[in-house]
């Protein structure tokens, strides 16, 4: 029967009950713990009979014995007692509920049967339930969060991740703030008794917040239904997917659950290309490709240029633009004028841009973006960091924009034509040099990366034509 | 005509003479400037016409006026006066030459007309000469470096890093402390007018302090001289090469210069596969596979096993190594009994061994490493960082030992089998995890990287059979 879709509650809920909050430390703490002290104070009905007050709120020993409606429940109590406080949830009206428990289908038939019977009862109801063995949902925009994670270091933005596992997306969020990654909202799905991968794009893709959609996927759960749905996101908002159990060890690893479609890896290409969907095959591929969605423009050509102060950083650059068919054009001769004015005698000007230890890398970012041949650009300001840092005796935050211009403001000039760049250094040297491109002109993790993302760019651009 | 080897003076010079010392800031000051303060003071002279005291030392006219015998020479000068210098260090017996100068055949044919005169010169003399257009060597085990990184960062160890490039060279040094990439000798080759890949490999062949060579081309000299000589070294020490220029765009990007092996990438895949060398495609995994084999024994069988916190992140490891052809063996019922014995109800004892956010994750690795069937290890520890800084009230550092157990202690009694990990977190816990599992469990930079160096030691073992 086709179930509602899934609604606001999940991510903006007015009253949250927490169905399990304890005073022992550990991840049910964390979770009533992370809204108390997050601005969910005034909103939050805990919920457990073994206790009377929690962080000074009273506690009620049961859903239906708290006061007033309840938007979302959140239940983190042990699976053998999960029926009933679903049953509750129910009889008390909430339309949003995510399990968090772990022990269901994930660990074998028991957990299995549980998890069916609690799908039985939902039937006919407007609840819909995420979980249960996941850590729920986070919203970088509101700083709603069912985990247990530091909101505070993720920057609100316009990705959106569905992840089915738990653990894997609290790690991914400890991760992202180093990648400059923007969020808009996290899911994960973990054993989907109700709520699956196509209701949260069914959700997503109406999501004004949500222009990019990243999932993390151990197996899909009715196939057909999926080529459906994520066919039509797809032609809206672009959708990039890492896809394990690759392999057949590797699917046994993910101890794909009964429903999941099963299978070659082939029909999971077939699926992905049919559906318009992005593959990626590594983490870091994965979230560079989202990074370029989420910041910039469709190319209105496809053959682009790279401007670089490393010359083999650059040739790795144009190897990898070429091997996926990028083609980077000869520069007309006013844009060879424009550069040759000021460059020293040791330059050779040409597509890829190799500016060396000079400081032409800005008015060569500006040459090559105004060339009209080019459609994009992949910029690599590279320099040893001494280099930098001793600039008239300059700090290194000093002394990046001192060497290379000041290339955001060169940027916004045309901002029709995506940039995307990729250095190497120190740690500091990175997180210096992210803040110095600022958020259109996404840092990534490698040459490859920089050049599969534009790839994927001028792909969309010509599917939509 | 067979020039010498190079020699031991161009890595621990007993004196070094800096031709172009200068007190205007610049790279030629630092060069010196990084000698005289980091203990080679009272070993080196500097050279310039135009100066009479520079740090506090005497400066003398020309390389002849030196008092005494003089080692190495380090050539800071512009490129039309570099012959000259040249000729000099010759008449004064100069064993081991630096040209760092540019200028030379990468701008055209002006500089390339230079080089060839330097290189007539050199018949027939035991003069050897590095670059130009190069920031010469760096040896981390004396502090050593013709160049202005900062050494101290460097970790010495037993890897050699030979690149053509000096900005990529000098950029990689800022870049490896943060990999914990340990180095044995840095040496850039520049244009290669004397001394190229083949010289270098020659003598790291019989280098003590190097393990492990790593090479970035962008193009050999002599083809058949590279094959004769590299496949004598890979016999003894592994050598993994970058080689770009792989499209014919790329090749354009790196100038290759008259003399080099031109044409097709499928030539130097022949050519490395012929000699035994390991090609890598990417910056990340070059040095990943590198510190595995600097870190590592060869297994004695290619079946291994997944222990891993994240059971999305061991899935993707699976699929990374079953690609590669690996296999994952069943455990026995003996490492099984051992697991299982303290394992929660809901852990699924197998190989992948996904321990969840449990305390198992030491004793998973300890019954791993006994098991009989396995000869090699991936590890990956990862946990929501908050989990770990939340126990009992531990800082991170703290934490993590209490979370994972004593790996390196466990992983030290059975030295014989290779064990590699990958973690994701923030930089924080990436570098706290770093120095948790110590030296001999190096951290890599993706499951798929992980893979790919277990493969590699896998195929050196078989070669060697």
């Amino acid at each position: 029967m086709k179930r509602p879709m899934i609604s606001d509650a999940f991510f903006n809920p007015g009253t949250i009950a927490v169905i399990g909050a304890t005073k022992r430390h550990g991840f049910a703490y964390g979770v009533a713990h992370y809204l108390v002290n997050n601005g969910y104070r005034d909103k939050i009905s805990l919920v457990n009979p073994k206790e009377t007050e929690i962080f000074g709120l009273p506690v009620y020993p049961d859903i239906t014995a708290v006061p007033g409606k309840i938007d979302l429940a959140i239940i983190v109590i042990p699976a053998r007692a999960v029926f009933q406080a679903v049953k509750g949830c129910i009889a008390k009206g909430v339309g949003a509920i995510i399990i968090e428990s772990a022990g269901f289908s994930e660990i074998g038939s028991e957990g299995a049967r549980i998890e069916q019977e609690i799908a039985g009862i939902l039937d006919g109801t407007p609840t819909r339930i995420i979980g249960p063995n996941c850590v729920g949902v986070m919203n970088p925009h509101n700083g709603f969060a069912t985990t247990t994670n530091n909101l505070g270091v993720v920057r609100p933005g316009n990705i959106a991740i569905v992840a089915q596992s738990g653990v894997f997306g609290n790690i991914l969020l400890d991760w992202v703030p180093s990648q400059d990654i923007a969020l808009s909202k996290v899911i994960t799905i973990g054993n989907r008794l109700d709520v699956d991968e196509v209701d949260v794009l069914e959700y997503l893709v109406n999501d004004k917040e949500t222009d990019v959609i990243v999932l993390y996927l151990e197996g899909v759960k009715d196939g057909h239904r999926f080529i459906k749905t994520a066919s039509k996101v797809a032609r809206i908002k672009p959708v990039v997917v890492l896809k394990s159990g690759r392999t057949e060890q590797g699917r046994a690893a993910t101890a794909s659950h009964t429903g999941s479609m099963s299978g070659d890896d082939a029909i999971y290409n077939a699926v992905f290309a049919q559906s318009g969907i992005i593959r990626a095959y590594s983490i870091q591929e994965l979230f560079d490709i989202a990074k370029v969605f989420a910041t910039q423009p469709i190319p209105a050509k496809s053959d682009l240029a790279v401007v670089t102060s490393s010359g083999s950083l650059g040739a790795m650059a144009v190897d990898a633009c070429v091997k996926l068919g990028m083609n980077l054009p000869t520069f007309s001769a006013q844009t060879i004028r424009n550069v040759r004015e000021n460059a020293p005698g040791w330059m050779n000007v040409r597509n890829p841009l190799d500016v060396g230890p000079s400081p032409l890398f800005g008015p060569a970012v500006q040459a090559a973006l105004d060339e009209p041949a080019v459609g994009s650009l992949i910029l690599i300001p590279v320099v040893p960091q001494m280099v930098v840092e001793n600039i008239a005796g300059s700090t290194m935050e000093n002394g990046i924009p001192l060497w290379f211009g000041n290339i955001s403001e060169i940027r916004a000039r045309v901002p029709e034509k995506p940039v995307v760049s990729f250095t190497l250094g120190s740690p500091e040297w990175v997180r210096h040099l992210q803040n110095f491109l600022g958020v259109d002109i996404p840092l990534l993790n490698s040459p490859e990366n920089a050049a599969r993302a534009l790839y994927e760019l001028n792909r969309r651009g010509k599917r939509r034509h």
